[in-house]
């Protein structure tokens, strides 16, 4: 893969990529937020350019909006020597890294990860896509940038809640592949972590997990910890009132309190490791109520995990802190006592 | 790129292929006419599967369609172990391919190829895509099919001017890779080819410059030769009345006769050998009317072509017969200098 990975000030990062390259066209996308709070601090370091906005939201990163962002990229006349400049979250980097991969079957980009979320996880790996028919990254493709410049400077226009939801996939990163490093996160309140030394430590693992197996035939499944139960509380939960909607990294939260239950159920942690698990999540997060009309349809939900084989789901799960084991199949009961453990 | 093509009747190769396999599902996608006339064939050997069928046509190869394809499978609930068999020609390859290769990021697919166009070029070398506002091509991936399987038989089939449309191809790579297979061609009226023979050595041919060249950067360009004034030729024709339109092959004739003067002009090849491509197409294909209007708007379409960088147009040359070179400009005075020696 050799993913080229920056953490910088964009003012310094940005000009050195750009003054290698020689782009025939450069075409920035980004949302009404990044827009607004993010591209000025680009605007001027950037060549003459055209700023592809588009609305905010995971309700977004559909089918519809890559038509639009196609039919700028058209309108452009974008040659295949031209470079497309993400800027935002997650939804962003992944739609407009789906964009450029696709249009004239596949041009330059580069992504500039906002929030922190994407700059622990989706920035890196290069799974692209977007959302249909209610189903998460249904469509997509792997595909690399050709740079991702993480300034952890943008973290500063954040919302608080939208950092604690970034830091669950810091918590995977450490609880999958890292347990010293788990130790020391666990003992450290969420407003006293180290934003630019946690976000350089998770680069690092999810690039070296990625190298090792680009397409997830294997070892990259372990970044799945807490995604299949995580994702599908996040897709029920989108049906939900506006105020009872989660944020990407809490339903993982849940997912990782869940999944790591499953993990003591099958032997694979200790009782201690799961205590220290819950208590800590459960201090960053609290607790999410789930009725029980809830919990079966997340379980009905996990059968469209893509990490599935025919009937059968499965699971990466925890086999001791700092390592994580995959394609484990978990049954629907098994799913409902995890749920039950959670909801305690 | 390692792709795998088998030239054999499909009733063995098609068996062979799935004995050594295991998928979860399998999903078949074919047009009204082939789903009419070739899926028969296969409907017997396949496993238990499900067919999707799509209106024929190129008109048809847009994302609408590829949206009403992605809708059923995942209808189908198939996993990223399910296995898609495109039966048709290039239109239903490059579609099928493309909505294989973008669902979950990408599953197995394989090309049943049944036209000799399909056969002697699309089905080789992994790119799949959409045309998109009126461009062909415009949207799509890189991604090799599992397998492509060539069956002869199909051309059975098919109307002669459908074989001679495919026919074009295969005197193209005769001339950017072959001069010997040239001279062999070129002594035999159209009705004298021998097919399956020429259908092993195109993809003989293409195979070895894809293998060198997979995703474009270099060597397969040589494989566009003809088709940058072609491809503007067979734009400019799909908005005329149905009985004027151009099969692909025929406008790639006419681009093939239209390059070879470039060629000629910028002393790449001699006159003998411009004589010889000039009469064997012309005595093929016959000479299509171009209207003036037709020529300008043909040399303002090939600033569209996926080869150009910026504003310039770039052209693959011949250089002797069965030598090819590439990223020529060309500007609009010689192009319209090339047809007018076509219209002669």
């Amino acid at each position: 893969m050799n993913q080229s990975v920056t953490i910088a000030p964009i003012s310094e990062s940005l000009p050195e990529f750009l003054s290698a390259t020689n782009y025939s066209k450069v075409v920035v996308i980004a949302d009404s937020n990044t827009r607004k709070y993010c591209y000025p601090t680009l605007k001027d370091i950037l060549p003459k350019h055209t700023v592809v906005t588009v609305p905010s939201g995971e309700a977004n990163k559909t089918l519809s909006t890559c038509e639009k962002i196609w039919q700028a990229m058209t309108k452009e006349e974008l040659d295949r020597h031209a470079l497309v400049i993400n800027i935002g979250g997650g939804v962003i980097g992944d739609m407009g890294g789906f964009c450029a991969a696709v249009y004239k079957r596949g041009i330059d980009f580069i992504q500039v990860p906002t929030t922190l979320l994407s700059q622990v996880d989706a920035s890196v790996g290069g799974k692209l896509g977007i959302d249909f028919q209610g189903f998460k990254n249904h469509l997509g493709v792997f595909n690399i940038p050709k740079s991702v410049l993480i300034d952890p400077a943008f973290l500063g226009s954040l919302p608080e809640r939208e950092i604690r939801s970034g830091f669950a996939e810091i918590i995977k990163h450490c609880l999958i592949a890292d347990a010293a490093k788990w130790e020391e996160i666990r003992q450290r309140d969420f407003e006293a972590q180290k934003w630019p030394d946690l976000i350089a430590h998770s680069v690092q693992i999810k690039q070296r997990v990625v190298d090792e197996d680009p397409t997830e035939k294997g070892l990259r499944k372990i970044l799945n910890f807490g995604h299949t139960l995580g994702h599908a509380v996040e897709t029920c939960f989108l049906n939900k009132p506006a105020n009872k909607r989660l944020y990407h990294g809490e339903a993982i939260a849940i997912g990782m309190i869940m999944e790591s239950y499953l993990s003591f159920e099958r032997k694979m942690i200790t009782q201690d490791l799961l205590t220290e698990i819950e208590e800590f999540i459960f201090a960053t997060y609290g607790k999410v109520k789930i009725s029980a009309e809830d919990v079966e349809e997340i379980i009905t939900l996990t059968k469209q995990d893509k990490k599935n084989r025919g009937k059968e789901v499965r699971f990466s799960l925890l086999k001791g802190a700092g390592q994580c084991a995959y394609d484990i199949v978990v049954t629907a009961p098994e799913m409902r006592k995890s749920i039950a453990y959670y909801l305690g």
